[in-house]
């Protein structure tokens, strides 16, 4: 049985940029195990945009981690000792223990995993809350019709890489916008979107001219910024955008303005924006749809995996500069079923 | 029989704000009445801020007017003459005959007035077009619901007049925002709703936060600008923003901007740009409801009529400016059913 924790707390809140002065690793003893409590090793740490919310006290949707508190997080972890009947020492879990070894709870806010049906980092990825935001968003929003054009922003990341070959699914024009050479091969060669824009280097509205010759109908919203109001240029009448994250904002310390909306008006077009978590009623539907693509190697996905809990800061960094490349993971202990 | 036809002719397009150069007056001779046809003489001519886009080549939801054509417009007229068995002469009708003093057509695009019934200048304002997009914006996507608060721009207009009136109806707070004391005080005493802002004077933010205590759920959305981006501040959760104007950028040259929209991810806002023109199936559920209100007052109005077809240019510049205070009117021939 362990007998410390080591545990990655918010030390004080950003202003701007995050920076590693904002975090602090910090060692507790080792939870106990009472009567009825599962107590588990984190194997994978999922990081995730919406973090960077979570960190600032501004309003927004969800309580802001305290400083002081282990920062939050979805987690695939294995039970070390259960006194509860529902889980089993060795069993594979998912749940949202945040950046530390070890958790313990009742079980009820855990979901066992079978690693014989996927690999078990997909919990936390094609198969997990990212997957559920490519669904939620694309189908209940977003409402691709066949012969449609799907532009998608930050289409080699764990959200925009599925929203795209949900598209392609659904008979669409997939057109992805990601940040390097690389990663545009990747999201056509890998991923079988119809054209990749790079936003570094593109003339945005020309390339998106290009690249939707019949305009745009939906358009995945994850950047943000210059990308958008690009988009509004092109967008069709009755177009949809999800508006599913604004990564390119999320470190501005003011109001980084946007494009005027006249195009919303004269082209009948919606934004809406949503938030994953309202939607777990869909993730049945969505698990039922998506878990066969998986195992059939038609929905396709990357992990960006960091060894070691205390590189979590600095991977986190990182997605919001674009250096991930796909699912931005970090393995806290070994995983026991990869070779 | 009339022998001369005074119209307006679009001149020029507008750079910017139009001006009196952008028109000219000619006369042309009287249009000739032949088999199954209607002639009618123009009572009034609605502006609209519409027209702004009509007079630019840009891409819009509609064909702009053609430089050398008469400018667009909804109109109520009388019957001069007529060789088509559905209409007699003295009858009122409501068309889209434009700047003119008498327009001739088969009148398959005309609507017999009961002047009984309602005053004919409300077939082309509370029962016409505005009243119609009010009734479009508010019911279809602004979907109020009892409690809720509602907030209009443009409330002392033809369009936002209505929208606070059947937000009442319906059970919510309605809140405008207009542009002068006089119009704050017909918006809360004559039109009955809670409050209104004068956006000329009123520090926006705080402003809005005290007159919606409780958040604001419905924004119909008529003018754009900073008033968009203060009430973006104070939305809630789940909030509608029908989108049906931005006056105040019409006459813009460039993309004037606007706010980050990471409001709407927070609150999972929606928001909708519609055109009224698509949503004619609705007409007939609109007059079910709106005209016993109108008669029955519940619904009121108020119009601002300049008289004479010639001091359309510049009623028109003065809707963009604010100077109108209700629907703006041309009053091109005298109404006979007025004392």
């Amino acid at each position: 049985m362990p007998t410390t924790n080591r545990r990655i707390r918010l030390k004080s809140r950003p202003v701007g940029k995050p920076s590693a002065d904002n975090f602090e690793i910090a060692e507790a003893a080792a939870p106990a195990v009472g009567d009825g409590a599962v107590l588990r090793r984190t194997i994978y740490l999922s990081l995730d945009p919406y973090m960077r919310g979570r960190m600032s006290d501004a309003a927004s949707y969800a309580q802001p981690v305290g400083v002081g508190d282990v920062m939050c997080g979805h987690t695939v972890s294995q039970v070390v000792e259960s006194r509860n009947p529902d889980f089993r020492a060795g069993d594979f879990v998912t749940g949202y223990d945040g950046w530390q070894e070890y958790a313990v709870s009742n079980g009820k806010d855990l979901r066992a995993l079978d690693p014989k049906s996927a690999p078990i980092s997909t919990a936390i990825g094609v198969l997990g809350m990212p997957g559920l935001t490519a669904f939620v968003g694309l189908m209940d929003i977003g409402q691709p019709k066949p012969g449609e054009t799907v532009v998608v922003s930050a289409a080699s990341g764990a959200v925009g890489a599925s929203v795209g070959q949900l598209a392609k699914i659904k008979g669409c024009r997939a057109v992805g916008v990601a940040g390097s050479p690389d990663k545009c091969r990747y999201v056509v060669d890998e991923l079988g979107f119809d054209a990749c824009l790079n936003y570094q280097t593109d003339d945005l509205v020309p390339a998106l001219r290009a690249a939707c010759p019949k305009g745009v109908d939906v358009y995945f919203e994850n950047v943000g910024g210059k990308l958008f109001a690009a988009v509004l240029r092109v967008i069709n009448r009755d177009a949809r955008i999800p508006l599913c994250g604004m990564i390119s904002e999320y470190n501005a310390t003011g109001d980084p303005g946007g494009p005027s909306l006249r195009a919303l008006l004269v082209n009948r077009a919606l934004i809406k924006g949503f938030i994953v978590s309202d939607h777990a009623d869909r993730a049945p539907a969505f698990l039922k749809e998506c878990a066969p693509l998986v195992k059939n190697g038609r929905l396709r996905y990357r992990e960006d995996i960091v060894n070691g809990l205390d590189r979590a800061p600095e991977a986190l960094f990182g997605l919001f500069e674009g250096r991930n490349f796909g699912k931005m993971l970090v393995c806290v202990s070994p995983d026991p079923t990869r070779a």
